[in-house]
């Protein structure tokens, strides 16, 4: 946890003295503001207004975000403090709470679950822990070792995929990627941009073009502003800018994220993905897309399995500008997510070790391969 | 020229009963302004500001411009109007400070210069026009004739190529475009919107997919609004959807104008260009680009030869937005055009005809052949 020396990594979720903050990317690139969660409400809040966002992100700040509601419940609730059963009946309702507030986010119910299952465990284990004054001291000290552990395990599983992903990209110094699969997605470091950040802290200098990932602009708000922040050489473009680039010879690898990878590897990003792997094939420039094995889905066969989320069609007219670019009887069509055909994909990077073709095989081996994991 | 019975396409120039209007495209899509022009400052002002755009829009509303404020210059200024070669004079003046509105625009000045041509070459070849009372009379007759010709002409070309294109498109229903090469970039009809136009005059109905095109927006402003306008069915995306689109089977034909069009067939046009046509080549879907014989540069020998102007960053994160979406600090890299391999364009669509490869030998080919040229 002592790696981040010489550089200045921007935190999503920050746990410092027992208190709780939140980097609030709705800010940015505008504003930099941490704002400080201190029960339940906040978190949720937080979660619900994509103040913190990313899958890992979630799961981490939830954690937290559930041992300060916690924490405020024992401060001010007297007749709790000194009841260990009734404790994780709190602890399972908020956690029930907070997990409300995405439903559909994966990490936010299992970091809650986790983090309620090892007051239980604890609990069950020490009998002779008595109720009574130091029954809240014990809670929150139980609460406070499951929230640190589920943060250092995301590191842990940041850092390996980019010592993974750092060993493909030393000699392919020029890097594309899109939307943000940065540090602003997880607790710190991120999945694809992890090698680049810690390239740089071992002296590797990347330079790297940002897509600004249209309609809803992670690259250009997210993914830009973290990589200057740390003082990358970043260069933002427009999504449709890319093939110009690569005919250049200015690209020597992209790097992307994953939100869902097939047992057969093809994987499901941000949408704009699969044409960026298909103009990098053209290009012959290696596409390198970072999963972690929490994100790989054996159950689900092919990419024809994944069912792509349509959003609102504002998103593209409309949200950002200051006048409409369109008009409401004009029609569009805004799916979130696009799915990159297993061929397209040089390697999968993941925090167990470089998955290489063909996937259905190995991708069930490094399942097999035991070491750190973010599941 | 009584072809547009049954079709309500926009003309963003308008010659009507001695009146020239034009549509603001600025003010597009929120408003459909027609303003009049009605000398040289005003036709200065709409070509300078962008409110008409498209080289042979330009071309035909300058023509036209010039003919307004030879006309008002005669109804104010009495001591001109009997004398031809004193309106000869004026015309070449206001011509050459109409043509300083934009500068690299080609069919600008030689719109201008047909026009001052004409009114010099009739008074050459009729020495017995007399000055005096009907010197005025006589002058905006030959710059009325002049400037309905260029128009008449331009309509001619787009209808050719629109008849030529459609027979490509006539068996492939779903079209994806980029930018805007459709009516309100010519005088009527547009390049490569043709023949989506002149099918619907013949009722054949096409589905079209119509990229946003960042960062300015062309796409979405201009094209999505002609087409839906006069009723064809639009769909709005983001440009990186395209890929996804293609993928599941959407897309038959991918149709684009073109910026200059080297001897061997490379293409340059609007950035985003070359990305659409390696993913059709990808999926095996036609790709044509339009381009007038006029765009076609025989002196320059490849893409390669093509200069591509690099415009204002603040396009990408600044322009259009109610907040800034990066920081000023981060670079951008903003290419307004890129350069399509020849390889990748099934075939070139000219008012001439249709050209296929190999483009070297069958582009000099074209030139030989006769019949209307918007040049």
């Amino acid at each position: 946890m002592d790696v981040e020396q010489n550089l200045d990594v921007v935190e999503p979720v920050k746990y410092d003295d027992g208190r709780l903050y939140i980097l609030d990317q709705t800010a940015l690139p505008k504003d930099e503001n941490y704002i400080e969660i201190r029960d339940a409400e906040d978190i949720y809040d937080a979660i619900c207004k994509l103040k913190v966002r990313g899958a890992p992100a979630i799961g981490v700040a939830a954690a937290y975000g559930l041992l300060v509601s916690i924490k405020k419940e024992i401060t001010e609730n007297s007749k709790n403090n000194n009841n260990l059963q009734k404790l994780l009946q709190k602890a399972l309702e908020l956690g029930e709470h907070i997990a409300g507030a995405r439903p559909t986010a994966v990490n936010l119910r299992w970091a809650t679950s986790r983090m309620t299952a090892a007051l239980e465990k604890a609990i069950k284990e020490n009998p002779d822990i008595e109720n009574g004054g130091s029954a809240g001291e014990y809670c929150l000290k139980i609460l406070e070792e499951e929230a640190v552990k589920i943060h250092e395990e995301d590191l842990a599983a940041c850092r390996s995929m980019g010592a993974y992903g750092l060993e493909l990209l030393k000699s392919r110094k020029n890097i594309l990627t899109h939307c943000n699969a940065g540090t602003l997605a997880t607790s710190k470091y991120g999945t694809c941009l992890a090698p680049i950040y810690i390239g740089r802290e071992q002296g590797i200098e990347f330079k790297v073009f940002a897509d600004e990932t249209r309609p809803l602009l992670q690259g250009a708000r997210l993914t830009a502003w973290e990589l200057s922040r740390a003082g990358v050489d970043v260069t933002l473009i427009c999504d449709n800018m890319a093939a110009s680039l690569m005919s250049k010879g200015k690209v020597d690898a992209v790097v992307v994220g994953c939100d869902r990878m097939a047992a057969n590897g093809d994987g499901a990003n941000k949408i704009g993905t699969m044409g960026l792997a298909i103009l990098a094939k053209e290009y012959k420039i290696p596409f390198y897309m970072f999963v972690p094995t929490s994100t790989i889905d054996l159950a689900t066969e092919t990419g024809e399995d994944i069912v792509i989320e349509e959003r609102n069609p504002d998103e593209i007219w409309k949200l950002w500008y200051e006048h409409p670019m369109s008009t409401p009887d004009i029609k569009c069509f805004n799916p979130a997510f696009d799915v990159t055909a297993a061929k397209y994909i040089t390697a999968v990077i993941t925090e167990k070790g470089i998955v290489y073709p063909p996937y259905k095989e190995n991708l069930t081996k490094i399942f097999e391969k035991g070491g750190s994991n973010n599941e």
